[in-house]
């Protein structure tokens, strides 16, 4: 376990901020100062609900479609993550945001009310965890003041567009995840502020295809680019995997989760079993809610993160964790194409100031 | 006219790397040191086929579907564009791809074979700038050694995807624009390096909607974007229009471009006429060639950055020119739902070295 000290490191502002091919070290570790996240209504029922700051009443808000539902409840999370930074949106000098929608239009609808320059991310539920490596490298590389990363997922929205129409009420297979209906987001700002957690490094991964092709079983075709990108951040930051409370993926549900930890030990001799949790999992209560392998969508690493572990940290609960955001790449068209899909991982290393 | 000469500004290294809201100046200018773009057979007959690196024989490509096409092009561009650059993908840090079909599969499945950390960038037409912009920060903020940027599109992937099979052969109105086959790349790496083309400024733009609809006439929906983003560029740098060659727009078509120049001039007192062209304009010839009011696509701002202007600023041809990537937001799932069009647009200076 981490113990929190107050000293920076030794050397720090000398240190080089490559560490390796898509390694990355943050010479004054940029400080998230605030944290919003939004849920539907079956989240709000989960192990995480005390911890997120809006639930929905239904899965609409308001809405005339799922679609502008999931477009509010991030321009919400990007609203409100800035109020708490006790910021206006004037100081705010770019927003990185993500969702799971064709053409990214839960983003880009949901920016049209938030006067920020713009750029949107697309590595499936990896995209929450490479805006916050863009976002920290484009403030601690002195290109901004202050960042906003947010990313979305809406259950409905995403099983009419991904697989079925939820009003046809088609069986699901037990290693099937529940798409997360779900915005969070984060303001990023510079290392010299205070805050409860700082963005240490990041490892970006490559895209990974193991040739599987069942998109209802995803968690397990993201497991070898999960694993990758564990094993090459740890080569790279000289760091073993005992450094992190917490190893957090998002989202390999708990069948995926289960193949991470055998992989790791098997082949890499890395033992992160009690050490290991997944945002996807996390967000339901696997004996009373139906949702087999666990959750799904970039609502689950972004509400994990701006919701509950944001708080956590600032309570002292967790020191320092490797959140490793994990995406399938594939679209519904190539998988009637008989593709396989491929895969991304990307990790953020999150951890309380002062933990060494 | 800017003219060329080889001694860096004064002070260039202690300057600020800010200079206003995601308006970017990087210290030590990243090079650009090669460039590849592959086109389609209609794409190979336009004014630009004499700078373009490979041009395709039939849209197929050897492939039995345009999207394995379109990632075939795009992974292409990317693998020749390291090549020509000297570097083998172990010297290559990042990628950052982007395109227009759903998930972003052009990118993804490209990027299977290409061994680099990635992350992908949706923007829909402005991807590529924003691309350069990203790549850029990271190269000159220290993260990454050498980025490649890609981008693609395919006419017939994206018809079927946006609008109709192309079998039914719908009539299109005068202010349509075609779809750019095509797909560019570039190799960024750092200031200290020798190349034709050195990015030293960007400028990221908000996400704007004035209300129109028509996904047939996307090129005037951009107008504003591109407006707000060259206004502010040019305020944020102290820089006049005339400090640049182009206003080298991507892709507002002829008809947008109109709007442009006239809206440019009515509003802010600018004027670009006689300096201003457009990518998707320049891939066809508009008197032989019936793509209504130009091309569009990423395709089109890529290959003309990747194929045409990289070896034209070689040739000394052009010294300065401010690239302003123009994107339509919109996905057909909202135009069904009645929404209007959200607009984006992100400018990159790109120089030739020792100009001022």
């Amino acid at each position: 376990m981490s113990t929190p000290v107050q000293a920076p490191e030794a050397g720090q502002a000398t240190a080089p901020r490559r560490l390796g091919r898509g390694t990355l070290r943050f010479l004054l570790p940029p400080k998230v100062i605030a944290g919003f996240a939004v849920v539907g209504p079956m989240e709000g029922k989960g192990p995480m609900a005390g911890y997120m700051d809006t639930t929905l009443e239904d899965t609409y808000y308001g809405e005339r479609c799922w679609e502008r539902t999931e477009s509010k409840m991030l321009k919400e999370a990007v609203q409100q993550a800035i109020a708490r930074a006790g910021l206006s949106e004037q100081d705010v000098d770019v927003a990185l945001t993500t969702d799971l929608l064709n053409q990214c239009v839960g983003s880009s609808f949901a920016m049209r009310s938030v006067q920020v320059p713009h750029v949107g991310i697309f590595c499936a539920c990896a995209g929450f965890a490479s805006g916050l490596a863009l976002a920290a490298s484009l403030v601690d590389g002195g290109f901004a003041r202050a960042a906003v990363v947010g990313a979305s997922s809406h259950h409905d929205a995403a099983e009419r567009q991904y697989r079925f129409p939820t009003e046809l009420g088609i069986q699901r297979p037990p290693t099937a995840q529940w798409t997360v209906t779900g915005a969070g987001a984060v303001v990023v700002t510079g290392g010299d502020a205070a805050g409860p957690m700082q963005i240490t490094h990041a490892t970006l991964g490559q895209v990974r295809d193991m040739g599987l092709k069942d998109p209802y079983d995803m968690g397990s075709a993201m497991v070898p680019a999960a694993a990758e990108t564990l094993v090459r951040h740890l080569q790279e930051t000289g760091r073993r995997v005992e450094d992190y409370d917490w190893v957090l993926t998002g989202d390999l549900g708990r069948v995926g989760s289960r193949i991470l930890i055998d992989w790791l030990k098997e082949r890499h001799g890395i033992d992160i079993d009690g050490r290991h949790s997944d945002c996807g999992a996390m967000m339901y209560d696997a004996s009373e809610q139906d949702v087999h392998a666990g959750g799904s969508g970039l609502g689950a690493s972004a509400c994990v993160v701006s919701g509950y572990l944001f708080k956590a940290m600032g309570r002292g609960l967790v020191n320092r964790v490797l959140l490793i955001g994990t995406g399938s790449l594939h679209s519904p068209t190539t998988h009637f194409q008989g593709e396989s899909i491929p895969v991304v991982a990307h990790a953020v290393c999150l951890e309380r100031p002062g933990t060494r």
